[in-house]
């Protein structure tokens, strides 16, 4: 048995256990039961060393997030998490290493007690690419096309506290400590929110999650959707670690421009948007209305306190804007 | 619209469609239905330059050969393949190499009716993931534990052409050049039998794709199914390329060790044997009887001729043994 095929063997050796898998990890394919009714959904991320995370990154906080950002996508999509496929490229058996992104890999897999039922491991340049599975009823998908004018407009968590970590990373920025623990904190472990999403299944119109920033993942939804957004920027959950070390504007172009925030934004018809401040309180996670979708062509207005405002969104610098294709 | 965005667009707009796909490319997750009284069967497979494949290939093979490795596992498992996933990590925006590498894999792609449902593309050493989904009902999926004493062993197509060209590649050996074309093709256009895999559900009792060589790959099914095997050399398919270019036993180590094959091997009852030849014809395959399962511990005892004979395979050098680790 090579090294490489050990490594597989270690992972396959820590994988959770679910009724639902037929067959796991040791055939040519893995053999999955779809509950009855329900459709599979699936997503594909790929994280790559210099792009998607600085080379040096603790590894447990990698393990962690390449299968936080799949999960996410899960969630945006209502789908109940159920499986993952890790493909692993990495230029040496460092046992180490890998033991520690086993550690962060299992430890999220385990809280949301995902399998893991496949995978392949190289030797090359450092790279991790997940393939999430989960399922959900067709009709209760929350896909980016049903925003109607009328619905509000919601974000889970707060935002730009990523972005400004990674800023902070490559211009060596003065920031708080506790400010920049906190940043730090958000770039290495996204929160997918997974059980917001299950509970929207009933609530919101569409949804999607916040990987590039929000003024260009809104735009997503409302192209989709053939609608226009009206966004109070007052009214934006800037996290307090951003506010307290930038400028106002410098946290704008954070939140809106910044990406990496893996929060969920949604819409919401009027005669739901009661149950979100229920649903906010029994998952101890803000839900912030922060405008509304209106009718015309796809764009967004942007509004301070009430007043309509020009903005030109460029994130401070794209780290990785431009880099990546994702289309699921 | 960034380059690598374009790039997924560029892919989408050829992506094969089928009714089973609830949702495509371009939300949060794709949205596959899933036959009643089926499982879902996932397979991942990389292949990372210089490891599985020379960095000068043909983009048009390889866009080939990473669906096809993949659907290779699909047909082991007597699964019907129904969508893919394609993670590109590629060095630059390159658009006559995309456009190669896009046509390859959608000419495979629309050969086996298979839809693009989703994926990722990032800047970085070149290398491709695929994840493919098939369906196949629980009880006739082709595990590798269900091998019993008294089955016959066969094996589709012919064995040893994909390795050589690798060897030659590597040491530059003389091979007749007529010889070189077919190992070449076999090293760039492997064929994932998908329909033997699908007639197989009610004639095998046990199957596995061939990728890293037979002595190797035959081992997983004997200590899956916890039995034995006595094999025939002097019946084995070694493709007549190869017997025509290298020495007896170079020709055997390239058939046993050598690896890339991608034909199936698998076990069958005795009262399915007579279905076999039919097959074979059908598909215009060759399926040919290479020795009998046994009882006993997970072995396999090698004759020539009807003499036991002791065999140390090492297929030449390995390629790319030892560097790989997959478990599905």
């Amino acid at each position: 048995m090579g090294e490489f095929e050990l490594i597989q063997h270690y992972f396959a050796s820590q994988a959770s256990v679910r009724d639902d898998v037929e067959l796991g990890i040791g055939d040519d394919c893995a053999l999955l039961n779809i509950p009855a009714g329900e459709c599979l959904a699936v997503t594909t991320d790929s994280l790559v060393s210099g792009i998607h995370f600085f080379a040096d990154i603790d590894p447990f906080a990698l393990g962690h997030k390449v299968l936080a950002v799949n999960l996410s996508d899960l969630a945006a999509m209502g789908a109940y998490p159920r499986w993952v496929s890790l493909a692993i490229t990495l230029p040496e058996a460092n046992e180490s290493w890998l033991a520690e992104f086993a550690r962060g890999f299992h430890a999220l897999a385990t809280k949301h007690n995902v399998a893991l039922i496949g995978g392949d491991t190289t030797r090359g340049p450092l790279s991790v690419t997940v393939s999430a599975k989960g399922t959900v009823p067709a009709r209760q998908a929350l896909r980016r096309s049903g925003a109607k004018a009328g619905d509000a407009v919601y974000i889970s968590g707060s935002l730009g506290a990523a972005a400004l970590a990674v800023q902070q990373r490559i211009h060596n920025l003065h920031i708080p400590d506790d400010a920049l623990q906190t940043c730090q904190q958000r770039m290495d472990y996204p929160q997918p929110r997974c059980e917001l999403g299950l509970a929207l299944r009933d609530i919101a119109s569409s949804a999607l999650d916040l990987s590039d920033g929000l003024s260009g993942d809104l735009m997503h939804i409302l192209r989709a959707s053939g609608v226009a957004a009206e966004i109070e920027l007052s009214t934006l959950p800037v996290d307090p670690a951003v506010v307290q070390s930038v400028t106002p504007e410098q946290a704008l172009q954070l939140a809106l421009g910044g990406g990496d925030d893996y929060e969920l934004c949604f819409t919401v018809p009027a005669e739901h948007e009661n149950r979100l401040h229920e649903l906010a309180t029994s998952l101890t996670l803000p839900l912030t209305r922060i405008g509304a979708i209106t009718a015309g062509t796809p764009h967004i207005t942007w509004y301070h306190q009430g007043k309509p405002v020009e903005l030109h969104i460029n994130g401070w610098e794209h780290f990785h804007h431009g880099e990546t294709g994702k289309t699921s």
